[in-house]
Order: C-alpha cells, then sequence, then structure tokens
C-alpha cells in the first residue's frame, strides 16, 4: 500500500527580522521571498501527489484569513485550520498536528513542516521524506540538514548508529555552537542542521508526548476536543489552550525519547532568516542587485531591492545595501547589519503606538 | 512718502533636482523645505509691511489652486495670479511684472523675487530694497548677494562705479565661472552671486523692454490684455503667449541696458539647488542628522532624512546619505550625489511613463 502522508504546516511564528516585509499582520510566510508564490504556498505545493492527503495548518487567529485564501488561490485548500489564540511553542504543534491527525486520517503518517522555509531541491526533499516512511512507523524522524558551512545561527543534530540506508539515531541534540565547535562538526560529517522538519505516526507522537509532556498533551487534547469548528476553522479556546506549557518539541520530546530518528538529506534548505539569506537566495543581475517591484538603480552594487507595493524606489551610488519598501514601512540599512533589522521594527512598534496615543 | 513696492513672485520653474519632493505638479516653492511654511510663503512674508502692497505672482497655469491656497492661508491673497500656460523664460515674467505693476499700482516700485529662494536674514533683504529705492526710480536694480565660498553654480556680477552708497553700476555679468576664476572673484571683493531679484518701476522696464526686446514686450502686452480674468486669475492664452521668445532677462535687457545697478547684500541668501544644499541649510542633532516626518535611526550620521507623507522610515547604519519619501517616490543616494537626483528624476518619468502605457 501508498505511504499516506498528510501535511501539517506549522505557520506560526511572526518575526521582526524582515520588517517591514514582514508585519505581525503577515509574517512572512504570507509573502512571496524567493519564488512568485508564497511561502506557505511554496510549502503546500511541494507536498501534493499520490502520497499527500489535503493539508492541515495551524496558525495564530488573526491569520485564517489568509492561510485559507493563499491555499485556496493554489487549489489546496487545508482540510484543517487549528487556530491557536496565543503562541504555545512547538511541542503544543506536535500535539495538535498528532491529534488531528488522529481524527482525519489514522493510518497516515504527520509531515510537520514550517510554513516559512525554502526548499530548493522539492525532489530530494520528497526522496528523504519516502526514505524516512518506514521508520517513521515507529519513530518520530526529523530531518537532518547537510551543513554548507559551519553556521553558528542554528543548532545541531549529532547522528548515532544507521537504523536502515540513510536513516540514524539520534546521538545528542547540540545548541548553537561557536564558530570553532561548529567548523568542527561540520568536517566531522556526522552532524546535521535541526531544521524542524518531522514526519511521525500520530499514535507515536501521542505516547511519546504522554511520556515526556503529559501536561501538554493533555491541555492540548482538551483544547482541540472542545475547540468551536466553523467549516474548516478550529477555534481553540483562550483559557484552555492558555494551559498548555510552552516547551518546544526538542525539549519536551525529541531530547528524551528513545524513538527517534535522524535522516540527513542535502535539499536546498535554507531558514530565510533575514535580510541577507534572502539577498543570497535570490536571482541577481550582472551587478550583483536583486531587485522585485519599481525602482532604479543608478550605479548600484549587490543591493537588495524590494518595492511590495510602495511607491517607486531610486537608488544613486549605494552598494551592499538592502532596501526594503512597503505600505508599513521602509528599511535602507547594509545587508551585513541584517540582524539587527528587528530592532527597527521594535523601534517602529514604540514609534506607531506613541502615534497612536498621542 | 513712503516708498510704496509691489511683489511680484515668480513661481515658474519644476525643476528635478530636489525630486522627489519636487514634481511638476508641486515643485518646490510649493513645500516646506527649510521652516514650517512653504518656500512661496515665507517669500511672501518677508514682504509685508508698511511698503508692501498686496503680491502678484506669476505662475504656471497648473498652480493656480496652489498659489492661492498656500497665500490666502498665510492671510496674504494675491491681487492678481499670471497664468502662463508654459515658460517663456524670465523676460516674458519681467514683462508680465511690469504690465501688472502699471495696471495695479503705477507709482509703486517692483520687487521681483523667485518664490523657491531662501533668504536667512530677512530683515537684511529688507534693508537692502529700502537702500535702493531711490536708484530703482531710475535704473533696474538688481541685488547681487556676497559670496561666501567660491561657488561655480552660479554666474557673477562685477560691480562698477558707485552711484550711491550701496548702489553701484554693473561692469558686467558674467557666466558660471571654474573653480580658479570664482575663487579670484571671491578674493577681488568686487564680485557677487546673480540671484535674479530686481528692484525696478514699471515705466524703467516697459522702456527698457521696448528698446531692447521689442518682440517680447509687444507679444507680452498682447496676451496680457487679451487674458481671460476671472478672480485674481489671469489666463493667459496658449497661442498669443507661444509667440513671446523664450530668453532671460539678463540676456535680453540687463547686459545690454545702460540703466541698470546693482546692490551687493548679505542676507543668507540660498538658491536649495539641491538636496546637500538643503542639508547644509537644515536644522540638525548632535549626530548631523536632519530628520523630518516619521523616520527610526539607528547608528545615522550626517543624514538628510525626509518622510514627507510615507509609510515610516527606518535607518540603519548608514552616513552622509539622504533619504526622501513622499507619495511620488523615494530617493536614497550619497548627499555628494545630489547632483544627479535629476537623472533619478527623469528615470522616474520615463518609468512612469511606461507602466501607464502598457
Amino acid at each position: 500500500m501508498t505511504l499516506q502522508i498528510l501535511p501539517v504546516i506549522m505557520s506560526g511564528g511572526s518575526g521582526t527580522r524582515l520588517w517591514p516585509l514582514s508585519t505581525p499582520a503577515a509574517p512572512k510566510q504570507f509573502h512571496a521571498l524567493a519564488t512568485d508564490n508564497t511561502m506557505i504556498q511554496e510549502t503546500v505545493l511541494r507536498l501534493i501527489g499520490d502520497s499527500f492527503l489535503r493539508p492541515v495548518a495551524i496558525c495564530g487567529r488573526g491569520h485564517l484569513d489568509l492561510v485559507t485564501a493563499q491555499l485556496e488561490a493554489i487549489g489546496h485548500p487545508p482540510q484543517e485550520v487549528i487556530l491557536e489564540p496565543f503562541g504555545r511553542n512547538t511541542a503544543a504543534v506536535a500535539a495538535m498536528a498528532a491529534l488531528s491527525g488522529l481524527a482525519l486520517a489514522p493510518e497516515a503518517l504527520i509531515l510537520m513542516v514550517p510554513a516559512d522555509h525554502v526548499i530548493a531541491q522539492p525532489s530530494a526533499f520528497l526522496e528523504a521524506v519516502m526514505a524516512a516512511g518506514e521508520t517513521a512507523k515507529t519513530r518520530i524522524v526529523t530531518f537532518g540538514i547537510q551543513p554548507s558551512h559551519p553556521e553558528t545561527g542554528f543548532g545541531y543534530i549529532e547522528r548515532g548508529a544507521e537504523l536502515s540506508p540513510g536513516n540514524y539515531e539520534i546521538a545528542r541534540f547540540l545548541e548553537k555552537p561557536d564558530l570553532a565547535t561548529a567548523t568542527q562538526y561540520v568536517a566531522g560529517g556526522s552532524h546535521v542542521w535541526n531544521a524542524g522538519i518531522f514526519l511521525f505516526s500520530p499514535q507515536v507522537m501521542l505516547e511519546e508526548l504522554e511520556l515526556h509532556a503529559p501536561e501538554v498533551l493533555a491541555a492540548c487534547r482538551t483544547a482541540y476536543e472542545t475547540a468551536r469548528r466553523e467549516g474548516p476553522a478550529v477555534h481553540l479556546d483562550d483559557v484552555i489552550f492558555g494551559q498548555v506549557p510552552s516547551i518546544s518539541i526538542d525539549y519536551a520530546v525529541m531530547e528524551h525519547t528513545q524513538r527517534s530518528a535522524v535522516v540527513p538529506c542535502d535539499i536546498g534548505w535554507a531558514d530565510v532568516g533575514g535580510f541577507r539569506e534572502l539577498w543570497r537566495l535570490a536571482d541577481k543581475d550582472n551587478h550583483g542587485n536583486h531587485v522585485k517591484g519599481d525602482a532604479i538603480l543608478i550605479e548600484a552594487e549587490n543591493c537588495l531591492i524590494r518595492n511590495d507595493g510602495g511607491p517607486i524606489v531610486a537608488i544613486i551610488d549605494m552598494a551592499d545595501i538592502m532596501v526594503i519598501s512597503t505600505p508599513s514601512g521602509i528599511l535602507i540599512a547594509p545587508l551585513s547589519r541584517a540582524q539587527d533589522v528587528k530592532k527597527a521594527a521594535e523601534a517602529a512598534k514604540s514609534f506607531l503606538n506613541l502615534g497612536a496615543k498621542s
């Protein structure tokens, strides 16, 4: 029998690292960053075919319309949209995914994927998923990204003994390393990036949550069962969901369970954690500029220029900068300062709050 | 008897050097650049008092509402607004000024001033005007700006013999010099900048136009006399005004007449020909930044940030640049490239035209 997989799209997060493109009202998964589709659309579009059921999405309450509209626009409306009144970290998301899977397709495996990652080689990703299918019937599989460089911004997973071709036990989870440590990891060949992509059966996840994070599971089960349903929308109650401890699935389950596995893969994965990464991934002209939207470049080099619906942007004699123009704000900074964008986002928030008060 | 002066405000010009702030629909004289008033408002506000009649404005046809509204807003509505269907240079403007003055106040002197100049010491300017009053009854007086530095972007006037205290004959007009020549001019002490500000009696101007530019005068007279009038508006006819030769008052009259004079003055004058000049003139914070409108500065130095009604602008780690954000466009460039702003303005024009066609 063919493997049946239920994609569960994790559309949480309202990061400030891509402000003003990404805002609380429309975080980055709802924007077209690397392609003409939005990131959540790309995420769903790479998980279609005979093995895949219609997706489930888990998102913030305010994003119901965005999720529904964007997935309907590509012809893949969600079976369920589970609406969190506020974020409660990824253990709660995994619990909701398992509960939803048990209700909708108990025989299927659940592929839980973030809505805001780039995967440049989707067919390699699908191969990795299929290669993990057998293991995932009894273990929670996480996909580890073969590191291309000694990145210090990600957590790592060290693989253990081989379970079957391409499937390994997990020796340990490792926090974000310093550069020397990251360099050792890359040289050693047995460490991969922790990308937060999981394949599991609902039963196994529920059993492991029961064992290692029973409070998370109990509160999530009550919240899921008492939720108000309206079409595909599953409205979780504020008070009940507020009882769920906020903890990551790695801390809650993965670092403790005996039933885990890692499948290393090389799939052109990227987190797009900031504008420098976006510029690195994007198509560029002969001068190293990536331009999206109406813009005039006069002597510009290695710039990221995005004009998302604002007035025309003109740049003269600038290099290595980003200019992001949206109706929410305009950001101008060196690409090398991409990590400081969140400061601007925070300041913009305070600024707008002050303005609203006065 | 007190000197009576009719201010004639020259509000032509639709320069591209301050794009996107300045646009054909609203050139720089209609914007608040150096103060909270617009430049045309400042121009009128420095010419009020017992000696001054209500002003006349000469502007492009499309700017009637702007001129009227901005002068009414400061309580000095114009007596006449002479509407040119297109620009025909400054000889035509001087002729219209003289014809209007003859009609409205034949005994008054006409003070013809550009609407888009900064004069930081208005009382010094008024003193210079008063000091020129006697001479202006028989000569066309131009006010020469004492040069503060060897500027190569302006024409110069060399003064001749003294006519009366502070009033001089004009030895010659000089085109924009190279730096060596400009340095000599400044060192010599007998050269001043040609600012295009004139004081004259309508009769003298009309006689000198008749003598040196009879075609300009004849066509302007016909246009002024046949104009359609509606309240203060004087609508010049396209075809008739189209007969007026396009020539500057300097070329047409000033370089030929025997009846000219120059009054040197030191009045904090500036042309605001570009954003670098605007930054130089503007109030700045401790880091050398001039900020107008909603903006967030994180590690910014010596920047000009103007947000005229756009979304909030955030700058991280930038120095010596200008950011001009308006509903018409967003400009980002080093202040040192202010002279290239017109390239961006031209490109924006082509871009928008292309967009409109497609």
